[in-house]
């Protein structure tokens, strides 16, 4: 510490050349401005308009067992993303699969959580405007994480419904992945303080939207539903139609609201953060017997088996 | 550059110890971790929660002729914020103060912009629970910059009403000041597509709401208003009201739709990056005559004489 609390006003401490950081970080490699770099140096300016207006887009894409799976559909996603924001990267669609690849071989991760991110940057000329914003490209390789553990994975999330109303689609187009997170953040302090591990938030009509990183389905009477409106269109909520396809289930999205979550047979969380995740209790509400059910159950064990499909999944060469 | 494309699979590019950042940074200093830094080393991790989740508050206070201005609400908002945040700082508010101070006395800077930032950091043992976050705390002090130019101080600027909607208060409470700004980014392309310099965005009842960092008044019969709903309560916004009372002008908050603010007689925005500022157009309409109405400029010259005010400005020790 040099913190100058304390001392005399006249004695002003001394500018440092270097910030010595003392915070863990998960082991990983990340991609920035043509280096590959350890996870501690992956770092941007707090200037920069990604971090001080939140003006940016990301996609996660995971790798299991050395394959990337459905890393097409995040690709898709990212660069239309970058589209809508209008932020260009000097970087082409196969320049960024070759980024990433090499993030996870350099890691070494067998399972991966990989993320891709564009920034708006900022103006070499310190301009207010963003048209003037060099984008900036990030990439980076860290272990896989679930957003349930394995006990919640066998018994089932215990999930509250926050009053918290998603970001509106009016405000931001939410098919831009995006890190406006302080609503669904509020949602899981509200699911905390009511006992639960995690929350679904509202949309402006009250019904069911999404939670922390996550979609929701319901399964009843054997048909599924998932939110259709104020939700990110999510990768593994498309793996999960893909999926129903196959088994000659019906899935659509929709409306959801309270009452039909907590009615419904079977509930389960989607994301790319733990794939099909089992729900069997909302608020005070036990979701069917209570147990993970039989529809989440086949899902869940062929969303797994699709990772070594190479239609559906890409080896990564770790050399 | 050592990026791989193109080299052959089997040789990966080798993990560089230290990123070399090229970009240029404003002059100024930064303190992180007890240190007093460059601006050029003001960043934080890519996984800090402040950036992937824009979890976070800040305040920004300008400096002129050597004085804070209004120190003392900037900080009553930002702890606020935390409050409203669950977030927690090792930092007393008068050592806060002190810190602030000092970064402006090392920058030199006689007219600074200086921001003081919470995030909610990240948990060190990768927990994905807010609530074990470590949060974390970022000042700096770069030049004053303003949201109109000289130019345009002088003959009002030229604004356009984006149809996007400000994030809903039932979202986000916008009490607390935050990096949530993907709404009036959009807004920004919208005027910039319309021919005009800088953006107004409605609330969720096509009502105007506010800009990019600044509040808005219009002046009608001698009367001012300012969006009530759906709006950050600026300290500028906050010294309108107090010089209006100095002034025996009444000025209150409430609604203002599109058709009254172009039929105001004068238009002016409010924010600590330049102050009260002139608008002459909006969208086609001119407003008033089409020049810096009477009130507009009345208000601006008492904002700056109260920069000399010891009971509105407080003067900083460069040595």
């Amino acid at each position: 510490m040099t913190l100058a609390v304390g001392e005399a006003a006249t004695s002003l401490p001394v500018i440092e050349d270097r910030h010595h950081d003392h915070r863990k970080y998960p082991h990983g490699v990340a991609f920035m401005d043509g280096q590959y770099l350890p996870m501690s140096e992956a770092k941007v300016s707090v200037l920069d308009w990604g971090f001080l207006h939140s003006d940016a887009t990301y996609d996660t894409v995971h790798v299991w067992d050395g394959r990337f799976f459905r890393l097409n559909l995040h690709l898709d996603r990212f660069f239309k993303g970058m589209e809508k924001l209008r932020m260009k990267l000097p970087y082409s669609r196969d320049e960024i699969e070759k980024i990433l690849s090499t993030c996870v071989a350099l890691s070494g991760h067998k399972s991966a959580y990989v993320e891709m991110i564009c920034t708006r940057g900022g103006s070499p000329t310190f301009s207010r405007d963003p048209r003037q914003a060099e984008n900036r490209f990030i990439a980076f390789a860290v272990p896989f994480g679930s957003v349930a553990n394995k006990e919640q994975l066998e018994r089932g999330l215990h999930i509250a419904i926050s009053d918290t109303v998603r970001i509106s689609p009016r405000s931001i187009d939410p098919a831009i992945k995006n890190y406006h997170w302080l609503d669904l953040v509020k949602g899981l302090f509200d699911a905390y303080d009511a006992g639960a591990e995690t929350a679904l938030i509202v949309d402006t009509n009250d019904n069911i939207a999404e939670g922390a990183g996550f979609n929701v389905f319901t399964v009843k009477d054997g048909i599924l539903k998932t939110p259709g409106y104020s939700v990110l269109p999510g990768i593994t909520r498309q793996s999960v139609f893909d999926l129903c396809t196959e088994l000659h289930l019906s899935a659509s999205a929709g409306d959801v609201n309270r009452d039909q979550l907590k009615a419904a047979d079977e509930v389960f969380i989607t994301s790319t953060a733990g794939g099909i995740m089992p729900v069997t209790k909302i608020d005070d509400a036990v979701i069917g017997n209570g147990k993970v059910g039989p529809v989440t159950r086949q899902l869940t064990d062929l969303y797994w088996k699709k990772h070594a499909d190479p239609a559906w999944s890409t080896q990564i060469a770790y050399r």
